[in-house]
């Protein structure tokens, strides 16, 4: 059934092959909506403002904190207000931690007076006894170094986790892939040899003094052990100290806590399709985000960008052909229950997307999309995309290639759906990537507004031109 | 003479064509050449440092001022210390104008209390007798305006020039040039029709509390009145102002002057080629900045990318066949002296530049590279840019097309020199410049050492290569 729906979607809006002519009559007139889109961005849009709302007024909001739910309020509405014809929740229930009020961490050393560290428990993390752990430190880079090192050497002890983001690659979500282990399962992996807690290097390229947490997890049947992120200058100071007095010792108290699953919602919002409503082109960000900053380019960028495109629709009165859909993911920092759900329900009720678009990566300069699908689906949708690259150069976009396009939508890749993936320049987003200084004030009002009117016109295009099926492609079907 | 030797820097260092398998093993070795630049720009380089201590170190360093000279003598130590194997200072006279410790400007409404207005003498202007003016306000948005209000509702007023930056131009850079002219003859103009002081609404695209200075100029025969920038909140708000009060009147008061030229120095410093010593490589920017903020984006990164290619030589351990030189020009902001004198020196020695690159547009992610010349030089250098751009396209260069290329090297153009201008993203670089937020912290130090690398690779493939003739491309010769 999906699959029978999925060929139908790729059928263009007009059944007949465009003569040369009318080709280039198609591009030109594409080309004056790109430029109305771009010019109503830069000029008339409310995204900026709305992400001041969604940060300064609501703040962080993490999966089930009152600041998500308050997000879930104003985001509802807020989609009306900007153009969309229906709007709904969709409930999801979702993990529920709480980082609490004591969160310390400091260095030890035998004639030294005690030292601060920098420190934040990263998501999910238990928290420690009242009066917190006390223990030796011991410092590896890779999660395989626990086993050369044995039981014998990290039983009780704290591991420092201290392996840097790659600097030289230029694509720094790959340093960040390159390096996310430690965060994610290096708990539990220490926990296997005995340690009593650990220290991660945040992921940041930048050597400063913020801890960047993030989520982690532990593995069933292994001790649950307090996981704590430190700061770039305070790890590399302390593999340092480390150097000079192996027997140093760090204590660690955390009061966060795990709560049982709380109710929450992906808000849904959409622009009906006049011609094909049963073909969806989905636009999404992540609503939820960590509790340390302002959650603005993680992701308060992708969910107003996102949202900037029912505004797109309704300020240049263009009515699309298929239904352009709006969807804040709720969730996607520690666990992706809404994202989940999305799919399940979408899977359940045969529903059609034809695209689905990510922006997740912060709210930097445009460069492109990265495209991501099952085989056939991915090469088509990637051909399709560099056929319209040159209409999205004057506003320097250039990047077309294959790429993971966004957890968030990963979810609808086994219903054939051809991913995109929004690419801003990613050279800062690291330094501020779940930090404290993931605030409005580090998002740049124009380089906010240019990647959502590049959203919105790759949405134009795909419901203008339809994803066709190129014969030169290979096709599953 | 000089067309002479510059037909000569075309002929390729390897004198035959290569063959199809020679040229594809050179492009291997370009790659990895490529990948070590940026290696070595992303882990070991001391650019952002040097920028540190440029910016932080000395500060801000205007034409004639004690900064401009101790930034001179760092430079000609950095550049030694980097790897050049001369360094020499060309003596010039430059202007030499003075901020002073007064500069106020303040609203005066009947009935409301006065209010402190946002503003800062821009460069190059008188200032007002001590006391300051007081006058009423007429609000224009071009020169051409004045004419339209004739004398009558121009003399004994203070003219405020509102134009804004034009936001829906992708290229700020464009809309900075529209809406310069305001700034740079706004006095002379609005002095023609009796006007006594100008208010010039800052260069900025952002809304924001900050003035703008820069350079401008006064008409010979004509009353030379004091000219201030106003930030562009409260130009906006004046404008509003004087819509409900059109007899509110503005006070200014600056101690600005300017004072007889002052010698200074454009910072010169090379790696000599091997084979082809006489033909020369230039890579620069400009060492004097404004006085408000450290120069940072504007123009201390295009200074320490530049000296950044001598380090990159240095640690690779490649020796160029042609002269790199590495030149930071005195007084860009407000005369360009040092270009000029640097040009005539040049005439006048025959020298020959195969090339001039120029980074002059803010430490921000590198995006390509625009292309100036005289005619055939022009098209020969943007063909082969292009034959070279996929070799960069890995670090996300992707940009290469006609366009200035930079003030100081555009005084070399009529000798036939191939000149690049460095394309960083355009974004943020309004948000800073010649305002009192271009600080050292408002460069991202991988935008920054990317930069670096991009200039460093362009000059590797011109030495390697040589500015190849290409015969589908018209010629002058």
């Amino acid at each position: 059934m999906i699959v029978c729906l999925w060929v139908a979607c790729f059928i263009p809006s007009t059944s007949a092959q465009p003569s040369a002519n009318s080709s280039e009559a198609s591009e030109i007139a594409d080309s004056v909506q790109l430029r109305r889109l771009f010019d109503l961005a830069l000029t008339q849009s409310s995204t900026y403002e709305n992400l001041r709302e969604l940060c300064q007024g609501i703040g962080p909001r993490l999966s089930g904190s009152a600041g998500a739910e308050q997000a879930v309020q104003w985001a509802e509405q807020k989609m009306r207000a900007l153009g969309a014809d229906s709007v709904w929740l969709q409930p999801v229930m979702v993990p529920h931690w709480v980082r609490g009020n004591t969160e310390q961490g400091q260095l030890h050393r035998p004639g030294k007076p005690v030292e601060n560290l920098p420190i934040c428990a990263l998501g999910g993390s238990v928290g420690t006894p009242k009066g917190g752990i006390r223990a030796g430190v011991v410092e590896v880079f890779r999660l395989t170094d626990l086993a050369k090192l044995g039981r014998e050497k990290i039983a009780g002890k704290i591991v420092l986790y201290n392996r840097p983001m790659e600097p030289i690659l230029i694509n720094t979500f790959e340093a960040y892939s390159g390096c996310v282990d430690q965060r994610a399962s290096g708990a539990a992996e220490a926990a296997a040899y005995g340690a009593v807690g650990v220290l991660v290097r945040s992921m940041n390229l930048r050597m400063d003094d913020l801890p960047h947490t993030g989520t982690m997890s532990y593995r069933a049947g292994l001790d649950s052990i307090p996981a704590a992120a430190i700061s770039t200058n305070a790890a590399a100071a302390l593999s340092r100290a480390l150097r000079d007095d192996p027997n140093l010792e760090v204590s660690l108290e955390l009061s966060c806590r795990n709560f049982p699953d709380a109710l929450s919602y992906n808000v849904i919002g959409q622009v009906t399709g006049s011609r094909l409503p049963d073909e969806i082109i989905l636009v999404g960000g992540h609503l939820d985000s960590w509790d340390l900053g302002e959650g603005a380019h993680d992701d308060g960028a992708g969910c107003v960008q996102s949202m900037a495109v029912l505004e797109g629709y309704r300020q240049t009165g263009l009515q699309p052909e298929r239904t352009v859909r709006c969807v804040l993911f709720m969730n996607e920092e520690n666990g992706q229950k809404g994202a989940i759900e999305y799919a399940r329900l979408s899977g359940e009720r045969g529903e059609v997307h034809v695209a689905a678009i990510e922006s997740d990566r912060g709210g930097f300069t445009p460069r492109g999309f990265s495209v991501d699908g099952v085989d056939g689906v991915r090469e088509t949708a990637l051909a399709r995309l560099r056929d319209w690259i040159g209409l999205l150069a004057p506003y320097g976009i250039h990047f077309a290639d294959f790429g993971g396009a966004g957890v968030d939508i990963s979810h609808l890749k086994a219903q054939n759906v051809a991913l995109f993936g929004f690419v801003p320049d990613s050279q800062r987003y690291f330094d501020y990537h779940h930090a404290a200084n993931d605030r409005f004030d580090a998002v740049n009002k124009r380089e906010l507004e240019l990647g959502a009117a590049t959203l919105t016109s790759l949405i134009y295009l795909i419901d203008e031109h339809g994803l066709l099926v190129r014969p030169s492609v290979p096709q599953n079907r």
